[in-house]
């Protein structure tokens, strides 16, 4: 008798990612650390909260390493926000260990305040898991996202009505050299709670996931139940395969603004009015905003709103005055040309 | 003293739609019909069901027509959907003819089932409104969908799951050369709605819209005020803004698919896998899409999950057999090409 269903559908999950590590075949996959280099096994850590997902998530990493030679190990984030998460952080070590898990260890980080809480969070997360990767030399760090965190990261991402690229939820693969790996974002929250039960394992509720003061948590416990009411069963499936194909579409609308970019520009390296106007204007947006950043608007804060307004010095022009971006960027059409200028 | 600023809106909203009537200056727009041709001035209509949307349309159209020389009409669709619609349908048009409106007509339609009662009623409302439009040589049928409209449409898309075309919602300008013209798709319904309170005109409320046994209905009514608590007020501008990029992106990839589509296809037509292999993986899928419909495939059946397939004949070959596409199109490689055919 083979394991049950879902304990079956995390290991699969899991097994296809760690083969990727071994030999990538899939387009966004990166060469794998070459096991040459130490002369050991390649080492594939976990990140664990303690949650349902991302025990399962261990739990199927310790299973599935040994058959296929990968060294696995787990690291815990202590964020430091609630009483006792250095205590929670030691159980989940312990948890892993349990596993079979080497190297284990719990790293704890100083939450700052940019861009809220959440926010704010998770960049101190990432930076010790990184930090993490670097120290034990690791191939990989998977993440425990689901099918419905990235349902949430869609619609996170559709209130912001920044277009396509924040519609894309999470990848697959990212971070430097596709490091961090998301082998269950196919997959629903309940098959990873099935997999932790039919275990045994204790799994730990996060009380900020309920907390209504996150936006997060509002989305998962007020907006999607009410959106699976008035539109069907289907709409974690839907927002995530919108997320899928909203990321290639932004790829591939990157790439054509990326190749066009140079032949809009003139000699001396001024964006041509007349050329950027002959664009499709999704493609023009997107050399307008690379064109910004190249000239020191910070990405994170240039929005939809502050490229429509540059975009009107082309398809909308009146003798109108300068645009200023975030970072302070100047934008002014001069002579048929727009010259950007940081002050 | 000028309007009430929910009438400055909703004229200028309109004015601004005439002129491109007149001289078309957007890139979506097209030639307006010659007056010549009929040797009288060009006739505007406005489709009226009587509610606050459509009511406050009609007002603004009778106002602003006039001053640009622009003749105005109005047409109301009986549906026969609801006990007494035929006399909801006269004191529409009754109401219409107060505002000045000429030609002023109802048209009754018979609905079919075909696609579910919404669409089917949409079906017989376009194809209705299109005639009227003949009959009296229309050059343009305003149409009430407000900016709340399109967020509607857009989370209706998004439970689809297909895409960013789903995404994109109403166009501004839309149907047989763009003859259908949403005014109003910038404005807030509750701008319309106070247009005519202020004008002292008597809206009708269709009880449909209030009905939760209809999708839309319970996506106005349930999912975005749930959405708006949990993700902030600016959701209906989010969505409409998500609308309009989405638009613009899957029109650039749409031509781009149209370019290269020739350029994959061998001397005899097949399309060549290594070609289609070397493609943007969004631009693959959306030459496959077409193929698919050149070979019969309705487009309205033919999903995301369909061209998913077609597509693993690509990137995942592994022998595999033919596929099976609605209207009987089956898809097999064959010695490196794909070949389409209806059965």
């Amino acid at each position: 008798m083979g394991p049950h269903p879902a304990v079956a559908a995390i290991r699969l999950a899991v097994r296809r990612v760690l083969h990727d590590v071994l030999t990538p075949t899939s387009p966004a996959s990166v060469p794998p650390v070459p096991s040459g280099a130490t002369g050991r096994p390649p080492l594939v850590l976990v990140a664990c909260s303690g949650g349902a997902d991302s025990m399962a998530l261990a739990s199927a990493l310790a299973f599935e390493a040994p058959k296929l030679g990968i060294r696995a190990g787990g690291v815990t984030v202590d964020h430091g926000l609630q009483d006792g998460s250095d205590l929670r952080a030691a159980e989940v070590v312990s948890r892993l260990a349990a596993f079979g898990l080497d190297p284990v260890e719990a790293v704890t980080v100083a939450v700052g305040r940019e861009g809220g809480p959440e926010a704010a969070a998770r960049d101190a997360r990432y930076a010790a898991l990184d930090a993490a990767a670097e120290r034990h030399g690791a191939a990989a760090i998977l993440l425990g996202h689901t099918r419905d965190d990235q349902a949430e990261t869609v619609l996170l991402g559709l209130a912001r009505g920044s277009g396509i690229r924040s519609l894309s939820g999470m990848a697959v693969a990212s971070g430097r050299d596709g490091r961090y790996r998301r082998p269950f974002l196919g997959l629903d929250r309940q098959t990873a709670r099935k997999a932790c039960m039919v275990q045994s394992l204790p799994v730990w509720d996060d009380p900020h996931n309920a907390d209504p003061a996150y936006t997060r948590s509002r989305v998962r416990h007020e907006a999607l139940p009410v959106l699976e009411k008035a539109l069907g069963k289907g709409v974690v499936e839907a927002l995530a395969r919108t997320a899928q194909l909203s990321r290639d579409d932004a790829d591939a609308l990157d790439g054509w603004a990326a190749a066009v970019e140079p032949s809009v520009r003139d000699d001396s390296g001024a964006l041509e009015a007349a050329k950027l106007f002959a664009l499709p204007p999704a493609v023009r947006r997107r050399v307008l905003r690379r064109a910004a950043i190249s000239a020191g608007s910070p990405a994170g804060s240039l929005f939809a709103r502050h490229i429509e307004e540059v975009d009107r010095l082309i398809t909308g022009w009146r003798g109108q005055g300068a645009i200023n971006l975030p970072g302070r960027v100047a934008v002014r059409r001069q002579g048929g040309r727009l010259v950007l200028r940081q002050g």
